[in-house]
C-alpha cells in the first residue's frame, strides 16, 4: 500500500478515474451512461442492475440500530436506485461479511428483512454470498430491474432549460431516523414516468445539491432553485436538526444525504396540477447557465456551493 | 446484537436457513435451485448472476498481496462460478469498502485489475459502488452471464450412479499462491459442456470433498474416489505443503479450498479419450450409496469425512 498525501482523493475523483478507464468518451456502452443510478445489463432488452454496500459504523450503527432495520435499509437503497431510473425491480443478490460475534439469529434477521423489503416491491433475494470476519459487518445487495414496456429507463442527461424541478417529498434531517425507515419511491416513480414523461430523474442519496448537480452535469445545464419553494419543501426534521446544531434548516435540506426522495425534472408543458396530483412539490427550474443557483427574489440568483456526502476523502 | 453460544452456527447452517426461507420446497424458483453457483436472473431467458465478496485478512492479505492481484482474484472467483455452470460472463458490477488509508492509485489498481481480468473473458465492469471506512478493505463483485444457445446452464443435481467424476486440473496447496493466480476455467467449461454434456459441474472453492459433496447432496447419490487416481491428480503444491506441515498430501487435495478447478460429472458413455483430450483427469465415479467414499483397492471403500472451508463458524 502506498499513500501520497498530495494526490487528489475522494469518491468522486475515484469514480471519475474509473469512468474514464471503463467508459472512455465515444465508447459505445449501450443506452445508459457509466455512473448513472443503474448499469445496463442486457443490451438486447431493458434489464438494468445496481449494487449498494452498507458498512457498520458508516451507513448504520449496530449498537443503536436493530438488524431488521439495517437489512431493510440495505435493500431499500437499491430499490431507490430503481426508482431513480423508473424501472421495476425483479430480483436481488445479497453478499455479507458478518462480524463473527453476530448471532445466527441476527444474521438471519438482517438478510430476511432485506428480502421482506424487496418482496414488497416484487424483488426477492435469489442468491448471494455469506462470509464472516473479525471486522464490522458489511452488507452488499445487487438488484436487477426491468423497464416497463414502452417506458424506457429515465436517465440523468435529459434536463433542458425551461424544464421544472420537483421533489417527491420533503428533505433534510434524515439522520434523525428517516435514513433507516424511508420508503423507496418505486411505485411513484413508475407512475410518474408513465404520466409525466420526466426528462431526468435521480434519487437523493448524497444530498439534494450534489445529486441535482449530477443531473446538471450530465445534461450540460444549470438549475435555479426558488428559496421560498425550497423552504416549503424542507422536512420537519431539517428544522429539528437546525435547532440542535444551529445551522440553517435550508442547509440541511440542500446538503444532508439519504433522503431518498426523487428529484424529477419535468418538461415545461407538464401542467403543475398534474405534478401536484402525484404529490410532487416544485423547487425551481432548469436554466442554461451551468451551476446551481438560489433565487430569493432580491437581486440576482446567488451561486450555491455543491457539496454533499462523499466517501474516500 | 445477541449471542448464544449453544445455537448451531456456520455458513452452511446459515445458507440452509436462508434457502428454507427464500426457496421453500415446492416453490417455483425457475430452472436453477437456490444455492447453486449462480442465481437465475431472467426467467424469460438464460441470464444468470452471482456475487462474491473478498475481505482483507480473510481472502487476501494486503500486507503481502499486491492490489492488482487482489482485484484480479475478486473478479476471477466470480468467473469461476460462471465456469461452474458453463455460462459465458457478460458484465460485472464492483462494490468496494476501501480502507481509508488506501491511496487513490491503489484503489484504482484494485478495480482496474478486476476489470482487466473480466475483459479477458468478455466481462467488463459496467458500474458499482465506492465507499471507504476505517476497517479493512472489502471488494464485492457481481457478474451476469448468459448460457450459450442450445446449451443450458449445467447444474449440480444431475449426477447419476455410473457417471464418472473428473477434474479440470490438479488440486491441493493453493494457499502457496495459486488461490491468487488461478485461471478461471470459463473457456474450458464452455467447450466441455458443448462436447461432453456433463450431468453436473461445480468449481472447487471450499475444497474438493466439500464441493463434490454439494453435487452429491443435490443429486441424491454418492461418489467413490479412486485413491491412486486421486493421488495422481494432486498438485505439486499439495506435496510441498505436506512436507511443511506433516499432513498427508492427499488431505490437502481433498480439503484445501480455492483450487478453482472444476469437478465434472460425465455420463458413463463419454469415452475416456474425449475427456482426456480436454485435459480432464478421472478421480472416481458416482455410486448409489450416499456419501463420499475412498477405494484403495484393499478392502471395501472407506467413508471420507466431508469438511472444508466454512465461514461464520
Amino acid at each position: 500500500m502506498t499513500t501520497a498525501s498530495s494526490e487528489p482523493r475522494g469518491e468522486l475523483e475515484l469514480i471519475r478515474r474509473l469512468a474514464a478507464r471503463f467508459a472512455p468518451p465515444g465508447a459505445a456502452r449501450g443506452a445508459v451512461d457509466f455512473g448513472d443510478d443503474m448499469a445496463l445489463l442486457d443490451p438486447s432488452g431493458p434489464l438494468l442492475w445496481t449494487v449498494d454496500m452498507l458498512m457498520d459504523g458508516v451507513d448504520f450503527d449496530s449498537r443503536r440500530h436493530a438488524w431488521d432495520a439495517v437489512g431493510r435499509k440495505a435493500m431499500a437503497v437499491n430499490l431507490s436506485d430503481c426508482a431513480a431510473m423508473a424501472v421495476a425491480p425483479v430480483a436481488a443478490l445479497c453478499a455479507v461479511a458478518l462480524n463473527e460475534r453476530l448471532s445466527m439469529a441476527d444474521a438471519e434477521t438482517l438478510i430476511a428483512a432485506a428480502d421482506a423489503c424487496g418482496r414488497q416491491y416484487g424483488c426477492p433475494i435469489v442468491g448471494g454470498d455469506t462470509n464472516s470476519w473479525a471486522a464490522p459487518t458489511v452488507i452488499s445487495i445487487t438488484v436487477a430491474a426491468r423497464a416497463r414496456s414502452g417506458a424506457p429507463p429515465v436517465r440523468r442527461d435529459g434536463a433542458r432549460p425551461g424544464d421544472t424541478v420537483w421533489l417527491t417529498g420533503p428533505v433534510g434531517g434524515s439522520i434523525l431516523g428517516r435514513h433507516l425507515t424511508f420508503e423507496p419511491r418505486v411505485t411513484l416513480a413508475l407512475e410518474l414516468a408513465a404520466r409525466l414523461r420526466p426528462h431526468a430523474l435521480i434519487d437523493i442519496s448524497d444530498g439534494l445539491a450534489l445529486d441535482l448537480s449530477r443531473i446538471l452535469t450530465a445534461s450540460g445545464c444549470g438549475a435555479e432553485l426558488d428559496a421560498a419553494a425550497l423552504d416549503a419543501a424542507l422536512h420537519a426534521d431539517a428544522a429539528r436538526l437546525a435547532a440542535e446544531d444551529g445551522r440553517p434548516a435550508r442547509e440541511h435540506g440542500l446538503y444532508d444525504g439519504e433522503d431518498f426522495e426523487l428529484i424529477a425534472v419535468l418538461p415545461s408543458d407538464v401542467p403543475e396540477s398534474d405534478a401536484a396530483a402525484l404529490g410532487l412539490r416544485p423547487i425551481g427550474c432548469i436554466v442554461a447557465d451551468r451551476g446551481l443557483w438560489l433565487a430569493s427574489g432580491e437581486g440576482p440568483p446567488e451561486p450555491l456551493p455543491v457539496r454533499g456526502w462523499e466517501h474516500f476523502r
